[in-house]
């Protein structure tokens, strides 16, 4: 889960040129810190704390096949969610929901995609600087842009708030939403991970995608309630998801109408119409939804509200954390981290019998390739 | 279709003590036009000027059996609509439209239930000041709740705007979203149209109830997106039109997500959010939606804008306005109507492309009652 860009600059690219280009572990390089730090102190946003994960830990047993969800393993969380859909789907049953009320929402970075080592939507602002670099000739000596450009992070930090804003509304807004839709495409048909060097795209979870099509096939209607850009998710979510548009929940841009020569358009102006992170998911659920969900999948505290919400109300009621404990096929962090920081949900979880999945132990694999697909 | 309710209060209800008591027809009485007359100076909105329709015409031809719409005459609206349907459906046609493409957006207020004497959620707000009285005594002395009490709609209009945010803020916010969807299920159980005597949710159109199932039947999504409070319709309008929660947009005012006493709720400010009216509709579509539907239904000058957003991009696009011109069944109203007001729709249906159904003659039944429903 993200804070919307508009928030998330503490966790600023390290300063390539285009972030395509860079290879290697991600997190911890020196300009990284640097670049961090610097943003951390001009935003006010807490210090980053690396978490380390114990070294390793045998794989659960194999998956039977006589279960939904052949990515997972055979653990008490695997168990945990499959009791859950069996028993609100047995018609008679005491904890039987109807179908128009199956709503499950998925937060979507660090949740359903990788996270690391920046949000995969900074790593297109950066690289939408470049792209965009030609039509800017002002932008060789003019701060954020010049730091961008040159990949001197420290001095794109020390542009502060207004610089943030700034590159913002240079990279994402101003334009259409048709226009805007275009620029994304463009970029993930192109734009390759720092580590992985994989679409960013194909950094999905196959454990959840199959999760997703389980509760799908037992009648649940899936959403994305995320603290990305919403116009950003929708670009990709129907083909990558199976998620259409219209369950796709997000931070938001205010919007107007116009005619262009007689033609109309909508308008993304720079202005903040909803950030849909931490208390703003439950907003954004009943804005769009307009009921509460039974089950909701998150993987940092930016989600606690969400899954408070969504868990306290009666009836049979599913609430679920992604723990990233698997530094070896991918990152490992929580408590500290800059990016989906998870502390009070790992402390309350048991207490709200929410279900922790622990990466590493509970995923037979990570990303669909590695599945084959 | 209505502007919402912070902006119609030029088109208040007479002020009898319960609208569910008062009788007759409504639009026209000696008080009614004081009253608008007083609102519309203080709001400056345009003045009431009433338009005639002509008396009568004969009814269509009697539908035939094979074809989709029922309660429909089998004349050139439907005709239009039928054929709409089928290009878009046939694989293989170059106008084809893929299922998840298929999106479908409806105007509530004069476009799926009546909208006369006064819009519905305006009567069921003037209800609410009387069910709310005697939690609140000092409403006997002070405006605008006095003149709502005591039937003087003069001394309503006297408040301006400042009275109207009033009641609105009294009526409506403040209180939880569970709070305030139980005040609607409460009042619509009870209370009576006064004109025809019937449940509010029984004056829904009967054709629009076939059109929805057959656009459902052949894989459209419909949605309602209306100038009215998207809270107020969700109550209602899975079960009135088969239109689930999440595919309802509308007018909204801010939430806010708190804990009381442990138990989260979401409050509803009195602040407004979202006016979903006019240019305001493309940019709820788009919020919500966030894909361009391809037909759209609507009945007043504030459904222009939606009709433009969705018939001016390329494909087959469907636009229609439902005209209504028939002062026998139901009422006839259009240029210079303070409720569902329609000029620009008419002058520029035909170069548009627009369908303009004409309810006396389209329209073989009214309500589901007439039906035998």
């Amino acid at each position: 889960m993200q804070t919307w860009l508009f928030e998330s600059f503490g966790n600023m690219h390290p300063g390539r040129r285009n972030l395509t280009r860079e290879a290697g572990g991600g997190r911890s390089s020196g300009r990284w810190r640097l670049l961090i730090a610097a943003m951390a102190a001009v935003l006010a946003v807490g210090g980053c704390q690396r978490q380390e994960q114990p070294a390793s830990a045998p794989a659960g047993p194999a998956t039977t096949r006589s279960t939904p969800l052949q990515s997972w393993n055979d653990r008490v969380s695997k168990r945990a969610i499959v009791d859950f859909v069996e028993r609100v789907t047995r018609e008679g049953s005491a904890d039987f929901v109807p179908p128009a009320e199956r709503i499950a929402t998925f937060d979507n970075d660090g949740t359903l995609w990788a996270e690391q080592p920046i949000y995969f939507q900074l790593a297109f602002a950066l690289d939408r600087v470049q792209a965009l670099a030609s039509e800017h000739p002002e932008w060789r000596t003019r701060q954020p842009f010049k730091g961008v450009l040159e990949g001197d992070m420290k001095a794109v930090a020390a542009t502060g708030e207004r610089g943030m804003v700034e590159l913002v509304a240079a990279t994402h807004l101003g334009n259409t939403t048709d226009e805007f839709a275009r620029a994304v495409s463009a970029w993930l048909a192109s734009a390759r991970h720092p580590k992985t060097n994989r679409p960013y795209t194909a950094m999905v979870y196959k454990p959840m995608l199959d999760l997703l099509a389980y509760l799908r096939t037992n009648g649940f209607k899936t959403f994305i309630v995320s603290g990305g850009g919403v116009e950003f998710m929708r670009e990709w979510s129907e083909r990558v998801y199976g998620i259409p548009p219209e369950q796709v929940i997000g931070s938001r841009a205010k919007m107007k109408y116009e005619l262009r020569g007689g033609v109309p358009v909508l308008l993304r102006l720079a202005e903040v119409d909803h950030v849909d992170d931490k208390a703003g998911k439950p907003v954004g659920i009943q804005q769009v939804i307009g009921r509460r969900p039974i089950a909701a999948f998150g993987n940092s505290d930016g989600d606690f509200e969400m899954l408070e919400w969504v868990t306290s109300a009666p009836g049979p009621r599913l609430g679920v954390i992604v723990h990233h404990t698997d530094a070896e096929r991918e990152w490992a962090y929580d408590r500290g981290s800059q990016i989906g920081r998870l502390e009070r949900g790992l402390d309350e979880a048991a207490a709200r019998r929410w279900i922790v999945v622990d990466m590493k132990q509970d995923w037979r694999v990570l990303y669909p390739e590695e599945a084959g697909q």
